[in-house]
């Protein structure tokens, strides 16, 4: 062997030895990095997951009594039913691949390759997106029970719970989520502002006016007399056990593990703050008190603000979205209650319907292209121009129109097929008796009072 | 120097820089996995820790509100206690070197090298493992809490918690996890629906015969007097705990951060939710109402069906197993109860023996290989043939004779040497009273009834 | 060319190659390894954030249920208000280029890249420590919630909170670890025994003396009467949630992911079961039965009092912190109330300021230089001297003078400028009517009673 064969061989070896240690070092890496990535998402998903028990103490919490096992068991049975039918049915019309519209593969997570081509950008097993998407999915639903409480027929609600876990919900999320229209029109909603809290919220508003008020809610004059929960304890530790799911909701929605989540969870608690503070002060200013519903309810309101545009604007900006939030919160309640006599007792329209449009909205106004270079763009306040904004409100309306048309036309199918309402006499005994045969509170005793 | 040595030198150069590079790279990559897995193994039992708080809400909720303190304590002293002998027995039993019948070695942790090479499978720090296994002991132990309710002496219950969790809880894990008998026979348990859910079931059987039924359960023609809990809002807020916790339960069982998490995800939520609407709709066919209790203990006859498995099997097969389970919840909280007489107040005989077992069982008929490949092989259902069945029924059994028999040991000594149950005039008032000398809502203030 | 040549340029290829690699791998692995860090830090965060709900369940079950609401509503706005005065001043405060005394920089998280050096040892990006630290801020605002519950006016807890979150508590966090006075000296607490559990309990205590007892706590002769909390379900489900949100708080102080947390955590939670079983046993022997309120505050004594020294102890010398603490918070419960006639509804002042005294002190006694090599040292008992108990016992006056000082003046400002406690007449009615208008517990239904 000649040193210059020799050398050429050592040369290739280098290059070899080289290139391999990389290979190996990047797919090993790749691996770690699709464990991390799973860890991250599917603890996330947990989180939000565990907002289902904040969902349902806060509406049993803020319903009466003889209502509050109607209410648990709707929280639980919707995700229950919506476990099913999403993975049947949901995911891949929200995912899947298909057209513009919805997706038409991918259901029973049947993935031949490319069907999920929509969610290639993470690289956490299919699994673990279905997981993830599910429980933003089953929040959705859940926002429905709030506004139809302490009325609605149990059979009707599975009914419905199942539609918009199957059906309507996906079609949104496709839209904006699943490589839909509004994706390609350049509408942004990072954890769904719109896709989960709008469409939850709108759907909410048809089903409260197709039902109806409460028996005794408004008086002939149109004045409304206050049917107060029966535990704000309970309505306290359901907004807690929201807030503290809301960090894997918003951070969660990166469905990677990178650093930004960071950002992600300061943006989204301070929003929630400054919307928790916001609604306590334009409640004291309007009912003279600092109410405790109004500020639990604000600090929702600004949690649902932010979600939107949680990875795109600053701390600075979030704390004004919160504001803006907790101050809406208060005032539609108002609105829906006294002026439109709409009966919402949990009040979600006002919380994810008008507080998801808001945070929609704002993200056209406050979204910065430094936070995510290459995504959104300025938004109006940063020298962005009107395109943003313009394509966030063509989101905010189409996503309005299409979960109140489906809403409509969901709940009057059900009140055909069914019925949706409980008879004048269930609903003064209360759901629990009737349609559960239990009470909440049985054999409570009081021992002493003082 | 010659030319021929220089490029002798320049590979050796280059071999040992490659060696070198892999080495460190290796290293490095090896304590972030060490760090990684203890993050993912530290986090998921927190969230099985706070199953214990999942618990004890189930089972004040659905006990009456006299007996709500002493179930509380129970619940939280069990953790206390375990904790600690855990600690100084139970690890060592369990997983410390020894025989095919208990670890002889390990006691507070002592570890001379090998001690504990049953888990040397994991690479997480030996006091990471100490705490995921403990939370696992402790589950085992409350378990047994809501069989005993509003009957047993809190003497006698920190007695028993003590014995299980340092001894009795340990042997059969050692059996199954440690390296022990049941494990070379090739019986699997991924995650405990027999080691954990079972073990704790039949001893919670043995403790209500022991015992007899609470004073004015069963009629002298054998029909039983339901006794409802007293908040159904506590015992939903429990359920949804639990779910919430499983998720740490069943994933982390992993040892491991990997991507298989997200499998084992899926399977247990869906098994959950299928198990919730089975056994909803057995209830609504049974008790013509879709019973809220009944609901809640399906889900969690679910999570527990699908425990031993939920690594094993396909998401199809996860919903089969739920489904079974949700259904043999009723049917033997039904057969429980009128049939045999034996008071179980909040189900768990029903949940965690019953639907332990045909987990354990299940996962002979369900597993495939796909999933795991190397460990169990394929069930009954996919061409598995009888052999892995046949060992998980002999699982079955001789966690059955174990339990039952060291628990009526443990019950009979208890009995004779502090005693087990309180006196009758005790048990009228409530255990609160004269076991903790409090009340569980002291002058609980109505203001307003309608 | 030569072969010489070629072979330098062989060696100039290997070795930049060879840098190439290890350059390349290194910044890939640094960033991995600080999207790792972030990933725990957060999720630690989010959990410690939970303690919220921990705190607001515990303070209002140990309330009378007329003070209920108050109780929720403090909870939840002094996170709202701390996380905006942390934000804005706070952090800056404590964290900031200052001198030994405060930070004097970083005010709004503004960061010139050298401002926040005192938190250059984590990687994690500057808005995760500001989350991190900011929950454990709110800890201890909270803290004092307690102390001065069922009396305080709302408005006066506002300016607390603020001034709190604002000022006195970053002060001290800047003193021992924002690179202070006492930092500098050798006090070592890791994650907050006196930094946040002892400034809160001795604001409390400040706070308490301040307001004076409730109507009727004491007769004339010095004994008390007991106002037993309303919920005691409430109560331990606050104790439960706040030892989960604990392996946030302790676990998460390492703001990295590294093996260590295994430790941490195995320490944590034996103080806390010691700590319980200890209260019981005390609170069994004094009161002659095993109160569950005890147990409860034993289990959080004996997890602040393991806070300090987690990270420095031995699982052994973990339990004799938590027994010590154990028995600390029941004699200091009773001393407190029945000697000093100072009076704490929920028992802050033993829980947080004792134990988180005991809990300081007992760092310099059981500190293990093997558990951190290069930090606190061999404690008292472990042959370190004297040197680092004197540093703790001078971090303990320091800290004791400063919190009482500062609550003093600020309750005396409040107490001036818009009052500190509500009439008499509001203090009988409840605070929930007349500071927030509403019932905890509206029109709670009671169908049976047995």
């Amino acid at each position: 062997m000649t040193k210059r064969t020799l050398i050429a061989a050592l040369v290739v070896a280098l290059l070899v030895g080289y290139t391999a240690t990389g290979a190996l070092a990047e797919t090993a890496a790749d691996s770690k990095q699709v464990a991390m990535d799973t860890g991250w998402v599917l603890l996330a998903g947990v989180l939000v997951m565990f907002m289902q028990a904040g969902f349902a103490m806060l509406t049993a919490g803020f319903s009466r009594s003889k209502n509050a096992c109607n209410m648990l068991m709707k929280n639980l049975m919707d995700f229950c039913f919506g476990t099913i039918a999403f993975w049947a049915i949901g995911f891949g019309l929200m995912f899947g691949a298909g057209n513009l519209l919805f997706g038409t593969s991918g259901f029973f997570l049947q993935d031949t390759g490319n069907t999920f081509a929509s969610l290639d950008w993470s690289i956490v097993p299919l699994e673990c997106k279905y997981f993830f998407q599910l429980v933003f999915c089953a929040t959705a639903a859940t926002i429905v029970a709030g506004s139809m409480a302490e009325r609605t027929k149990f059979s009707a609600y599975i009914f419905y719970s199942i539609a918009i876990t199957a059906i309507i919900y996906p079609i949104v999320g496709h839209w904006v989520w699943g490589g839909g229209w509004l994706a390609k029109i350049g509408m942004w909603d990072f954890a769904g502002s719109t896709v989960v809290h709008s469409t939850g919220g709108w759907l909410a508003l048809s089903g409260a006016v197709m039902l109806g008020p409460r028996s005794g809610k408004y008086n002939r004059d149109g004045t409304s007399n206050a049917f107060p929960g029966h535990s704000i304890p309970l309505a306290a530790l359901g907004t807690f056990i929201l807030w503290f799911g809301w960090f894997g909701f918003n951070p969660g929605s990166t469905m990677a593990l990178v650093p930004e989540i960071a950002h992600i969870a300061a943006t989204t608690n301070i929003a929630g703050a400054a919307g928790g503070i916001a609604a306590m002060i334009t409640a004291w200013w309007w009912f003279k008190k600092p109410d405790v519903s109004m500020a639990l309810n604000g600090v929702l309101g600004g949690l649902v603000g932010v979600t939107a545009s949680c990875a795109f604007v600053s701390i600075g900006s979030a704390i004004w979205i919160g504001i803006v939030a907790g101050i809406l919160v208060v005032l539609s309640v108002i609105f829906f209650d006294q002026v439109l006599n709409i009966d919402d007792p949990v009040g979600a329209i006002a919380v994810h319907a008008v507080c998801g449009t808001w945070g929609t909205f704002a993200l056209g106004l406050f979204a910065q292209d430094k936070f995510a270079p290459g995504t959104t763009g300025n938004g109006l306040f940063f020298g962005g121009g009107w395109k943003l904004l313009g394509a966030q409100c063509l989101g905010i309306v189409s996503v309005f129109a299409w979960a109140m048309a489906t809403g409509f036309l969901l709940f009057w199918m059900i009140k055909h097929l069914v019925g949706l309402r409980v008879s004048r006499e269930e609903e003064l005994r209360g759901l629990d008796i009737d349609e559960h045969g239990m009470e909440a509170y049985y054999g409570f005793q009081i021992f002493t009072t003082e």
